[in-house]
């Protein structure tokens, strides 16, 4: 999978991945000048998803402090987010949870692509469900903005 | 990528693969049951996004002429449409339009679980943006349903 | 089902019913004061289903000549349609059409209510589903504005 | 009113009916081979109302313990509640409330159609408004999938 | 700014304007015959912005106390919030937060406009952010009915 | 109203004012590194609106031709366009159309705010109504992102 990459594939790849398959997405990712980070979350609370991801991306280094860096993963993860609820958005007030594997992913659209500067892909994949043992479907969803 | 595998991971997979990637994917997928399909549509008139794998689900028998069947497919198709329009639907209407690549695979949520039946998902996989050449990014959508 | 009645289920009953059960409901409706009326629009393209009602509305005397009376019956129109999209909107669009009967009721919310002034109720009732035949199921939407 | 009957309008009807209705709508229901069940439900909370209809479709035996057939009612529930909200999603978190009765049926689209398995239909209707007494009008909303 | 004057646009001064603004304003639309408020709210809770501009209306005497009333000043401020919020509805549940000031203005839509009653229109101007100080930009909302 | 001044709040003055009050404000934002532009726009085809202000940007040279800008901008005009359609995205399709004017602001979100970089706001201000003379009420919508 790992011949030709672009930021959603590689934020995509890692979310999907086992562990054994994280090492050689982040090494193939790395080469190509990406920042990466993956982490899990697992709420019915919307708000910790968009805390947890935030939180990450802080500590990681992957955003400086400033708005606009905030702003850019805010609506990458706002728009991974929507992706997720599909069309009718909401977690515990629809009587719903989720678990989710997240990355994020930080670099051009398309590797060398050097005149369009940095974008920040987040992708939230895991299970959506009834709070019920096992009573769950896969969901994806996938933001990206420039950064 | 393929050691641990379920409905949605395969469609998401063989919807972002290269054609060498697909051929394995589809492999180990028939190996447990899965029947699969992989396609492409772009468009600025989403209708046509519907039409192309509703088309595609009746050619290749993965759907029975049964309304029930049908339905399914269709609100996979709806829920992967809402995704990749991450909480404002629409394409041609809000001047963007799609190059998609897009997976179907039925089968058990998880191989080998026999008592919770078949399952239906779509996946789409590709690039939202202006009708201008390169001014896109990725998108991916993913809708299940029981079938 | 006619000994209690309010506004919106007038408008439902009227929608649901047979022509003879139409004829008793109008009877009953009109004794107590409100002025219904009941006509069928089927399309995929939304703007028809407006269209229809609104026309309707005004041929009916059911609205006078004023912005803010047509104002009351877009927006009972606009909310029994989003009602029947369920929360993901369109229809053509979307690949769907329906075949609707739709109902307008004027008058108080409930029979006798004097102090609250009239309401304008909407109902939309049908099928929605693939522009396949029988290949549909029911929907009901229901918006009431005061008037 | 029960003349010609379907899945939905049997939802509806007895949604909508007094006790006494509601008897003989249950008796034609059941000799056309509905399963149909009545309950009430009220809250500015969302999640009490999936709760409540959840439990009640579990507890009388018309969903059996499968996860498929829990997504098939959830689903149901979630199309009738976007429907009540119009467009607008939300209880609590936009300050109004809602006091409904509920309806759950089981079957055919339309009785003696029998190639195309059971559905399942569930039908919200009463009224939504301000926190204060009288400030409320009528909503209805509809959802039905296959089970 | 005050030449030619509608609801809207007083609404939407008043909410940007500064206490000097405000004055002259408040003059110059009172001539008009049009009754207006100004105040302000911010919170991650969306039902207190809908309880603090009710509660004002109610006090200022803006609306009588009557459901049909109490509806109209609802859906001014559901459209405001709406607006706010740009397609993904939610403040808290998804992290974020706002400060505003609000306006309610009544009146006809339109200076002198004597055949078409009266509106009440709702503006919502303010800053939308994370919970951090200084990450915020600014939000702008209004909404319009007859009353 | 132009003591003190920000990005949405002059945006939103040269979107409400006069062809006298352009003048000021454009002085006065230019005055403070403003880039400002101001047209107008009318249409049942919620495209044109998108198309007509993405051609100015371009045209007036308000962003450069990389994709990120244009994203940006896009994004700027599809939150303002969310916000005039308040909840229920769609122009012609529910029967509806709009004259609005529309201005586009580059600069800091706040005047001397040297550290987070340039923004975009998009205003659309004017009427929303049905396709009938003066049937029609006052919308605004504002999108701000960092360009």
């Amino acid at each position: 999978m790992l011949e030709s990459l672009s930021i959603g594939k590689i934020a995509t790849l890692m979310a999907l991945g086992s562990d054994s398959d994280l090492k050689k997405i982040r090494k193939r990712a790395q080469e190509e000048g990406y920042i990466v980070y993956k982490g899990c979350v697992g709420s019915m609370d919307s708000a910790k998803i968009f805390a947890a991801i935030e939180t990450a991306a802080k500590k990681e280094g992957i955003i400086k402090p400033l708005y606009r860096e905030e702003h850019s993963i805010y609506h990458s993860i706002l728009d991974a987010y929507a992706a997720i609820c599909r069309g009718q958005a909401g977690l515990g007030n629809v009587l719903r949870t989720v678990g989710l594997a997240y990355s994020i992913v930080k670099g051009p659209r398309i590797p060398k692509e050097m005149n369009d500067g940095d974008w920040v892909a987040v992708v939230l994949y895991g299970n959506i469900g009834a709070p019920t043992k096992g009573y769950e479907h896969e969901v994806i969803g996938l933001g990206i903005n420039p950064i």
